[in-house]
């Protein structure tokens, strides 16, 4: 909290116990028990480039290994394509169905603008690659510290022309978590400005549509969202590296969505920190007429429910994504 | 907290302080650093009837003059019609429009199971009718202390086959809020389990759908809820007069929807008590192939964005379910 808020009107909580819930799956509330098996550790500061270079090799090893057991639950082969300044993995799952055939999605990993590349992104792919039955993209981006806005951006919307070269427009989704989903809707706006056909479906998974950080739920989520347990104001200030946080291009939710943007389908949990970043994202969609459709699972962090091949919430958010493609896709 | 609950495992938050979010219309922001209107006088003991009556009759006063401005806002005509127990009153908007002369709206109003009937259950029923431009019905239900379930419910399908048998059924939607949600969705289970025609639409607005309190947001939006700041058990327990509380009909959470519930519309806000209530339902209605769209407006608390028809958050609510009954209900 900073002396700004505290002049505000609100709200002073008291101390309380939160009991895990009881109404969602044991695997469910064992999770919701348990901190995240990467170590959060102390951020450097924002202007020490060697340190952030250094805590970002120490999590993305972390994530690596956390994200490497998915290669034995969703087998899949990879081929590596080359793009200008970095690499486009495609990941064929083991089972493609016909209808899938001509279908791809682009997938954007997560990670905070700054985990979860190389190895990180093909593994984060695999689950909706299995799920989805679809041959899946998953763009390497660039990122902070060497390679803040608009590099990553820039990435993905090659990965986009790569593959409309390739494909047609109709028959591709994009699929973007976290940070991810900030990649996706400003990938898909720019794609649009620039005159480019745009796909036939987005999936914004608790996207950081956000970087001014104005969402309700930043506070209100603060600690009971086990994941992100609080805001990571250094980690968009990175990624932004000096540009206007009210770019639609950085913060997707200042967005004109008014003019083509595709069916979009955003998912989020009842104790996301980003909670607030999803609905306000389906707000502006609505407002703008566009498809859009919200789900919120009871209980969850941020991006919590899609994390264990066993429970019954993960299977329900890839079966979610998947009735989406198959109801907006072509084929 | 009970004890029960302090030996589960949970999470211990720190007093913090929650600044009014400004990421919502001023006038949200300065109804959210209101208290509510009515006041929040101590519930009498769960067996003191007469406490219990002259509660509600105080409650019910502040309620009825709160409400009562909503008859400037929303000029309309009513109707007294008798049935077996109580009444239905026929809300007439100023304008019905053309598409909508063979649509109509069973209302069922809101109030902890034990407020909001008589004028009150008229005041609550204007908005929608103005908003839809369509003829509403709202039914004065029995309520505890001396009516405990299944009164209420017996009153709403008494109600609903009284419609049915002037109107057809896919030109009739239903909308309940918080308390008039669970009954709204208890009734069409009943009916449907009695071989009654199901309506065209459901609104199911911040639904009081699980009497046993096993939601999340019970507990993460305790106080953050400026509406309903905390449970009230007490309420619950009344209206149950001693049925169990998971019975689908009490609780309809439990129900299953796999045969033929109508698509549902569900709303509710990222600070509601009841957000784990409406998210809950919604996950259900999905899991039984129902359609179902969910809407969750930012910083809101218990049904607080439905309130002011200035707010442009009131506007989109009502203007989502408008669109919703364009969408579903025959012509």
């Amino acid at each position: 909290m900073n002396d700004a808020d505290r002049t505000n009107t609100g709200i002073l909580v008291p101390e309380h116990f939160i009991p895990t819930p009881r109404g969602i799956s044991p695997q469910a509330q064992a999770w919701l028990s348990t901190p995240p098996p990467f170590a959060m550790e102390p951020e450097p500061p924002l202007h020490d480039k060697e340190g952030w270079r250094t805590h970002a090799e120490r999590g993305n090893r972390n994530i690596t290994t956390y994200l490497s057991r998915s290669a034995t639950t969703y087998p899949a082969d990879t081929v590596t394509h080359a793009l200008s300044a970095t690499n486009l993995y495609e990941i064929v799952p083991q089972t493609i169905s016909p209808d899938n055939d001509g279908r791809v999605i682009l997938f954007i990993h997560g990670g905070g603008f700054y985990l979860g590349g190389g190895e990180a992104a093909k593994y984060q792919a695999l689950p909706i690659a299995a799920a989805a039955r679809t041959r899946t993209f998953s763009i390497d981006y660039r990122m902070p510290p060497s390679h803040p806005f608009p590099a990553g951006l820039d990435d993905t919307v090659e990965a986009y022309r790569w593959l409309l070269e390739r494909y047609k427009p109709e028959n591709i989704a994009f699929y973007g978590p976290s940070a991810g989903g900030n990649l996706a809707a400003a990938c898909i706006l720019k794609a649009r400005d620039m005159g480019l056909p745009m796909p036939a479906a987005c999936v914004l998974h608790t996207p950081a549509s956000d970087m001014t950080e104005l969402g309700d739920t930043f506070q209100t989520n603060v600690i009971i969202d086990t994941v992100l347990v609080r805001r990571s104001t250094a980690l968009f200030l990175l990624y932004a590296g000096g540009h206007d946080l009210k770019d639609p291009l950085l913060s997707p939710l200042f967005a004109d969505y008014g003019k083509g943007f595709p069916p979009t389908i955003l998912t989020s949990g009842t104790r996301d920190l980003f909670l607030s970043n999803t609905v306000r994202v389906h707000r502006k969609l609505r407002q703008a007429g566009v498809v859009a459709d919200l789900h919120v699972f009871e209980g969850q962090s941020h991006a919590q429910y899609a994390g264990d091949p066993n429970a019954p919430e993960t299977k329900e958010h890839f079966d979610e994504l998947t009735k989406f493609f198959d109801r907006y896709l072509g084929k």
